[in-house]
């Protein structure tokens, strides 16, 4: 009972994309997630070979001096609900009202766009509540120019902070670069962390497991296919990532170059092998479902083969016992002097007997 | 029972398309749906950039004097069944009669028809029925000219007044635009109608996965089979129209503007988002199918289990009972004092010696 | 019982197409099914725009002065027995050796076969008997020639009849287009049949359903088994028909003219309207067979409910009446006044208990 | 029990391949399956248009002097363990190590191996036991040289006589045609023979079924069970020919002529029919097996009824009786004229009440 | 209960690839494995076609003095736990950084990468525990440069002794090849390692066969759970290694020359076929676990039955024995002089009633 209140309901959202509001035109930036009260954050990290400054910004129109110089900038914008803000935004930046309309609508498929001034990706991250070992996603969208890359994060911008310490403290190659290893540097932190929730259900499957194995019962079957649900909420959102990191890699726009080719291909392979775990965990929780289908037949099997003893011992010679409770006047055996030893001796022989049978049929 | 009598039957029409009247010649316009007496109702949006106006048309002919002109026109035809009118029709825009055909037989599959002076579009549309939230589908055929738009409804041109009021208004981009940038808006509007009807659809299997934890019972196995079938249904129905959209992006027609093409990609993207969200719900409701079976199963052990419990605990004691209840003449133990004190101890001490036994195997 | 002496057996013929006799050369024409004593019937349609004419033939060689003239002509073949008479036919075509072995062997797969100076077509008609609704197939066999049709049919060429008094009283367009229109217009019939037949399907499908709703007994089971081996048996045999006409649509042949395409394109789309309404109706099936199993199990639940109240209610008040039958002679209750209303007092407090045990689990 | 006595055992070998001695260089020639001590028997059949010899060859070196002539050539090799003697014919035709190791190494994959001077075939023949029904692989290797075919057989070289009959008597095209007609001709008895191992399935699963709908039992689930395991196996090893035989149509070697591709094409189209039987054998044995579930579940139902009816009509008679049976001084029902009477109208009226019940409720 | 403790666990770190520090910035070496305190061993073989030599390496430095020469290298590196080293030792043969980290990140997935002075192949080789019988897997990466092979092993380099022998002696082809050819050699050894697997596998599924035949219980489903597991884990593991051998044979990678593509081809078959009978193992593990469940379900009838037959037998004799121990005043049948014997008669006929019923029920 208490385990069936633990019973987490299944979050519609999650799986269901939400209608663009059905009576606006097509284009229109709307925020369709929960609407919070939190401001906005832009933080401009601006950098070449040499130099790193990081810098707040209040309002978008205080980047109109940066954009023009030739290092490259990372304006990392936490919040997505702002809508007005989000236009101005991208109207400093020439970025298309789709575009805008998809950042605020967080229930896209993640994808590529690419555009003559920029490339737009959507990604998504998972996020491990690190209470209740829940997966929650977000949606990380960057827009990649040719000198700076626009990141927008729901609330998970934390996860970026290592690459912000890289870059002001020059470690690693990322103030080599252009622009495209920038966005690069993101991805591989988005997909790592796909590794770190898979570790976290390959944990929760051993558990499972382990459980199944010592006691069959209802606390399994409902972490399974809490389990089945939470891989077909996981897989639906990392297997368009393959895709889009494939089209990335594969792709001929002029922001994308050679040398980084390479980097996006190591990811791909990352996606590639995020997939086929996911595949096989699928797999996996699918036979542990059939075990522990089996084990529930395979118990049923012993119980009814308890009652089936005790019953096939008992009711004959109950029977008995009955035969000679009955009035019967004329009822030989009840005079006789031997008669209830000898009744205790058939009540014994019959149960040897009803024992050696089952021997026989391997039930005990 | 009242559960049963509840249970919709299952509309075959739905599922299997009817053979187009195996005694006429291809190319007859016929109509196979159920025969309405409605009159066929025509409107015509006859719009520029600068000017949007609305005309209720009686007869086709009206029309002629609109066709010549550059503004782009809206056809809107509600009701598909009056052959003869719709022949009239498409007779005054040079329309191949096999298409005719197509618009009046509604059991159609989503689909692309390049000619050269028009595109012929099949969709379907999604219908909610709000009381008892079942699903029906319509079909709408655009015919697609240089500057004008025919649509075909069944009933549901309803779910299109928006568009109408968007262009009398001006509001959006689509008076600014072409003819195709018009059938877009239009497709948008059905693929915005299958969001709906997803979201409907997560919400019934929220409350089904939700019962199905608290009670398991026959409500719950029909209600997971019905949602199987609906979806079984629905996927049926939208996966053709993402072939269609994705043609119609690829397609080369003069029709289709290269400006256009962006917008048709970006509902491309939202049908392969519905058809995922379809997949990852009926895998969904396998899973639930295995739980309620496992659930079952389990539920049948510990009813077995008592069963077990009772018998075992009861029947061994009943055979003694019985034994002292024999009338034979010799029977010592009757004779002794404690004999029946003696009874009780023993019936005391194998019941707790079988309900250890029970622990033991954590039956209780 | 009875419900089983009407359970068709499997014909395996149906599903196992015969080796074509191991010690024959390949390329000898033989008939391979159950040979027949009937006659081949050989019927003539000669027609242009102004004028058809029919003729029944008597010997192949019949038909010599016919072949030069430009006419359109449609040799119908009813029966494929007569090997020697298939080989005479086929000489005065110049068909291939290995053609005519196919036309008599008619466990052939669909396909299409291109030569210099024809085109050979395999179908497969499926043809409902009437009174017990199975489904039968019997192989349709075309050579599509420059000017001439030669269908070959096993027994059902009836169903070509309404062509024939179409051509014959210059109905639709077929009088007017060349040969490859006839083959359409025949491969036209040949899928509107299907339609048909999918149309009983449905039928069969709706029937099985309600039963099974109302009651799920051994006969469901068998329907849904018979039901899902008719599907693998019709499937098998229209997945093949969906490739060949995709390949007519696309061949380059001269035979096949440009403005026929369109019509093999229209044909095209309802072989995957056919097929894409078979698996749904096999995954329908599937949840049946899911709904059935699981209806079973709960009816075997409530069974046991029943027989686990019983016992539990009775089998420990037998063993109170048990003991108070006991013959001890020092057994004070039995000695009491209030002894037997004690019992009985007791038997409904006992009861009443466990009738509320059993609510509270919900059995009752 | 017995039933059980007479289930084959799996036999490894067949389905998983042996590694090719891992301490032996790659292309050194072995033989890997049980040695046997037979000769080889090498049969040489040189013919033309004209003309058609048989000799039986002692040596291999005695085909030097065949080898030069412009006739064509039919080695036929029974036994390939003879790894020396392999070999030096090998030389002979300048044949890479690699392929005479695969022809000793029987347990390769069906494939087309082309090299400048020969295009190297490896098929599997499927042989029927006669008596025990098994199915049994072989390996037949072909070698296709300008104007000679090597075949090499483990032992079922007899298959073949047929062709080597017609050809000696100049039966057939075989004696105008080139080595690829010889090629084909032996891969036409080779593929008719799946044919004949498919009706043989065809018929046990025929079997299989009408047992399954009489009486459901243990032999069943065996009889599926090994059904199945023999799909898997034979599945496996079709599959690969199919692709054999495509490439080889396909192939432009100059040793296929254009004339014969036709041949190839014809069997290529009986390979992919043989697959679709299978695939359709499989989903049927797969409904058999639910079918099967199915039919012991609804057993089990059914067995409980009787139980529960039993035990529900006179589990509480017996109380009852119990009952009267007490030895209470105070119990006044006994003293009753009527008592006795009553007992028995109170009985009947409890039992008609309970079949009402059970009518009700459809068990009886 | 002891069948239970043997269960091995899930080792999720075989199933679930880590993440790679996500603090670190990539291209940085870090070894992911257990770490270890055993040096690294480097043997370096050096051979041409007329000498081989091998020698013991302390210090990368020291292959300094044999990296320009035009004899072939083989470099063998047993341990990849030592970052230092294998950055030093990268570095002298110009390794791109991230090629360094996979080597030491174990985790990878097999694939080929090509760069201008290198190609990089990550294996997976399967290793067998002589005493459990259990699977691990170990990564071997190999660098294949103009004139040397650099392989990194975590232990297992042992497996690749016998090409070592094979080189010293000169036995084979390989010392007369270039460096691909060294490659291939390795390739091969690892994927006839897979075949060695395979066989026990395959040994084992035989032994869980024979076992569910016998008798089936809870050691069979566990058994049959864990082999689906291993075959979950071993498919993944081989499945890249397909793709990757296949790159290698259609690379135009100049270090792979023509004469070896026919090596790597007969490779890449083995690999398919090793694929082919790892799914064939599947599916009958599949067929295993139904066979298992169904004997469950048989067996759960049979044990129905028995208690059944007892129930329903001696119940209703109970109650007439109950029947006549009342203590009715007026209880005519108990004063008759063959009441007795009459009751005995009245049992065996109805006993033998209900064993006829039983009998026509064919439950005995």
């Amino acid at each position: 009972m208490k385990s069936k209140s633990k019973f987490k309901k299944l979050d519609v959202k999650k799986f269901v994309p939400r209608a663009s509001g059905k009576d606006t035109p097509p284009g229109t930036v709307q925020y369709v997630g929960v609407p919070r009260e939190e401001k906005i954050k832009i933080d401009l990290i601006e950098y070449d070979d040499s130099d790193a400054t990081e810098y707040n910004i209040e309002r978008p129109e205080q980047l109109n001096k940066f954009i023009p110089t030739d290092k490259i900038k990372w304006i990392r914008v936490t919040g997505v609900y702002d809508v007005e803000l989000i236009t101005r935004l991208g109207e400093l930046f020439h970025i298309n009202h789709l575009e805008l309309e998809d950042i605020s609508n967080t229930t896209q498929r993640p994808r590529l766009e690419e555009r003559n001034n920029y490339l737009f990706l959507i990604f998504k991250i998972l996020l491990l509540n690190p209470v209740d070992k829940e997966v929650s996603i977000e949606q990380v969208s960057l827009i990649l120019g040719e000198n700076y890359v626009l990141s927008f994060h729901e609330t998970g911008s934390a996860l970026f902070d290592t690459l912000r310490s890289r870059i002001l403290s020059g470690k690693g190659k990322v103030r080599k670069m252009k622009s495209d290893y920038l966005a690069f540097a993101l991805a591989d932190i988005i997909i790592d962390q796909y590794f770190i929730v898979l570790e976290d259900i390959g944990d929760t499957i051993e558990g499972i497991e382990s459980d199944l194995i010592i006691a069959p019962g209802s606390a399994n079957q409902e972490a399974i296919y809490r389990m089945k649900r939470r891989l077909v909420y996981v897989a639906r959102t990392i297997w368009p990532v393959r895709e889009l990191i494939n089209e990335i890699e594969r792709s001929d726009h002029p922001f994308i170059h050679e040398e980084s080719r390479i980097y996006f291909r190591n990811i791909y392979d990352h996606t590639v092998q995020i997939i086929e775990t996911l595949e096989s965990l699928r797999d996996l929780t699918s036979s542990m479902m059939d075990l522990y289908l089996s084990s529930v037949s395979l118990k049923l099997n012993e119980i009814m083969k308890v009652l089936t003893i005790f019953s096939a011992l008992f009711i004959p010679l109950t029977f008995f016992a009955g035969v000679y409770g009955m009035n019967f006047k004329y009822l030989p055996e009840l005079e006789w002097k031997w008669g209830y030893p000898l009744f205790w001796i058939f009540c014994v022989v019959a149960t040897i007997f009803m024992l050696l049978y089952f021997r026989r049929k391997r039930w005990i």
